[in-house]
């Protein structure tokens, strides 16, 4: 019988535990001093207490986790997200002290983890990256040469950029030489520094990414795609499955290019491929991999039929990939609403405490992650997020009215939370009618502003 | 904007609701006095005291029902399953009052209400049923002839009859005379009354049953099969879909008898056809037909996607039957627990009360129907049912591995439940490996007694 150690906390450490639960395998749950009464350490087999609630000095403490489960004699860990989820040397430690970890190789980490030699890897792979570069360009005759080969619109960016300054949108040819000096003239002005880089400009795109998994000797699937274009400072807020925008023929070739890349680079475990999808011109661009488990894993595990963290478990702790592409369908759409214990009416400002009253929702096409139970206390010390409450219906509109039936019911108090504010969103016309991309809650101050 | 009515509380009210909710109907709660703080009254657009908390008095008051029905202006009702769900004289009552009854006609529910009447349409539309009669056989030439036309095994039992007095199973042609005399004889003392019928004798079998949809004008189709075996007196207790059991023959004769049937009535709505499967043989006999939605409706819904209240709605409401045989597909297999507030340890004595504590397992493959929520009451005047926990994988064996999961996190205190009971059959060996029959429950008296 396996035993694995988690290493998180919160709703992923109880979704991680619940697969367990049902593959028979133990589990340790970790716990900071704060956190001594959290679910996921009620529902583990067993639990190590590892320092006080600081997550540096608990959930990132390398050291005592690796520890915990040496004394637990755990075979495997598993990170979830966040934390150590994508810390290569915590997976080098791992395996050093022969402990699977539960997640690629700490070579792949390391190159996904850095965004020039991710972007060479997919580059590689023939995924489509962003036309241009971080590179600096040094002369004017360099500039002429990029825009010619990257075309316009494109944007001149001053390295040491922010807030517009130094930055130069260029939509014909002709005004490249004299937009590329104005751009250095500025940026010298504002940063003391001239140095500038030219890149596509994308004025507007959603957010797509791809759930692979692989099997780390070559073989990997995919899991189809998901739009995560709904964001709040770069937050994902709403995530859904499949990514009905995105037209056959490109979602075909942009998981083709997520498995080609995934294969390349021997992914072993789960990963997405993140891209920026154009609708205008069906243009995808890959923007960075994350080599871990998603929060957003849910609306894709409700669409495929298939337990992703089983996936993960089979694979590194049984070296059993059961994936097979063909075998692999869509059947439905499901959506994602991340509730945050957050504060609309403050800036979103945390909103810890003691949790008053609780009513999710049940009956058909809902699923609930979620720490919380009954008198519970939501941590100042760690992440917003509470609950994900994700619905599932035969397509996208129904799913959608299922979630507004559902967060109408949902009960959540003792605290502020943006379950108000998530309503609102997902009874926009806007967001209805499939017309948002990912300046969309940006665009749309009036959702924050009524709160 | 449709408004309906449902006549029905508990679990069933809140999961019509909330199908009502996503499709944008308003709904009207009625209750009894017990029930005032019910959640389907909370969730419901209005709501109407109908009477005391006796059912006879409330959820029985056919004339107070429609009253309210007429006075909220609503223009149809749902009556659930229970209270006037299968009453004939109700939906006439209806049909009177120009309120849409949402489920069949008053003669079809005449028509399969009446067991020999059934019987008799279902061997109309050539589905099968248990050889012989319930008709009196008058002499020993016609035992002999009835006997010779259906075959050994055979049983004949008292029409008075009763802990197996008068009954007598016969297994060679030969002894039909001896016994059918010594039956009559022994009924005659028993009961006073000498008269036997003679059936075919059905040893062990399975509760198979297959779920129609018609359109009320000729068109059904089926959602396929459940199995039911698992009954304690005769309640079920487990139901799973699919039916693993049945062989793809026997499945497709059996889906077909029942969809030929459904469509040889002009069935509309949703309804059950009820079998006794026999494993040895692949026959299978008609029960019953049940013409309402049932509570084990769950489990199909989540092997087929398909949200069978909203089928009931768009066929009652809309007259729109958007379902197509070739369209409807079975993924993975789910099966539910129904929990009741009974004491296993003292014969299953309803156990009403306040709720103290409650927590439900989310994460993936997992629903809840329940009208439970924070310190809610149960009241000792209703069925004693107050959740259903269901689950679903892509097997039989993860989904009641997901399930001994999901029932050892579930915690519901404050009275006696049944919780620990049903943990118990689905961790029985037997039930695992699919070795069960309609008895199974009373041939395994231990899992009661260990309560």
């Amino acid at each position: 019988m396996k035993k694995i150690l988690i290493a998180n906390r919160g709703e992923i450490a109880v979704r991680i535990i619940r697969t367990c639960r049902k593959l028979g395998i133990k589990t340790v749950a970790v716990y900071s001093t704060t956190d001594k009464e959290a679910l996921h350490v009620s529902l583990a087999d067993e639990s190590v207490c590892i320092g006080p609630s600081q997550a540096a000095k608990s959930y990132l403490n390398m050291n005592q986790i690796i520890a915990a489960a040496e004394i637990t004699g755990a075979d495997a860990i598993h990170p979830g997200y966040g934390f150590l989820a994508e810390n290569a040397a915590f997976a080098s430690l791992c395996q050093q002290h022969d402990i699977i970890f539960i997640g690629p190789t700490p070579d792949t980490i390391t190159k996904m983890g850095d965004k020039a030699e991710a972007r060479k890897t997919m580059i590689a792979a023939g995924v489509p990256v962003i036309p241009g570069s971080k590179d600096v360009i040094p002369t004017v005759e360099d500039a002429v040469a990029m825009a010619e080969s990257i075309g316009v619109p494109l944007v001149i960016k001053a390295v040491a950029g922010g807030g517009g300054k130094g930055m130069r949108i260029v939509s014909d040819l002709d005004d490249v030489a004299a937009l590329y000096r104005s751009a250095r003239n500025e940026a010298a002005k504002a940063f003391g520094d001239d140095r500038v880089y030219i890149e596509k400009f994308i004025k507007t795109a959603r957010h797509i990414e791809v759930q692979v998994i692989g099997d780390g000797k070559g073989e990997a699937v995919h899991l189809y795609d998901r739009d995560c274009s709904i964001q709040r400072n770069n937050q994902k807020l709403i995530e859904e499955a499949p990514a009905v925008i995105v037209p056959q023929s490109v979602r075909d070739q942009m998981t083709g290019s997520a498995v080609a890349a995934a294969r390349d680079i021997h992914y072993k475990g789960a990963g997405t491929l993140e891209f920026l999808f154009v609708e205008e011109t069906g243009d995808y661009y890959f923007l960075e991999m994350n080599t871990r488990i998603q929060v957003e894993h849910t609306v894709t595990e409700l669409v495929t039929g298939i337990d992703i963290v089983e996936a993960q478990l089979d694979i590194a702790l049984f070296d059993n990939f059961k994936l097979k592409q063909e075998e692999i369908k869509i059947q439905g759409f499901a959506l994602e609403c991340r509730i945050n214990a957050e504060d609309p009416a403050h800036q979103f400002r945390p909103s810890p405490g003691k949790l008053d009253a609780l009513h999710l929702a049940g009956g058909p096409g809902v699923r609930h992650d979620t720490f919380l139970y009954e008198n519970c206390t939501v941590s100042p010390y760690y992440d917003s997020m509470i609950a994900k409450i994700i619905t599932y219906d035969s397509t996208r509109e129904r799913a959608i009215r299922r979630m507004q039936a559902v967060l109408a019911e949902t009960v959540i108090s003792g605290f502020k939370t943006n379950l108000d504010y998530q309503f609102r969103i997902i009874q926009h016309p806007n967001y209805i009618s499939n017309l948002v991309d990912i300046k969309f809650l940006e665009k749309n101050q009036l959702l924050e502003e009524i709160r």
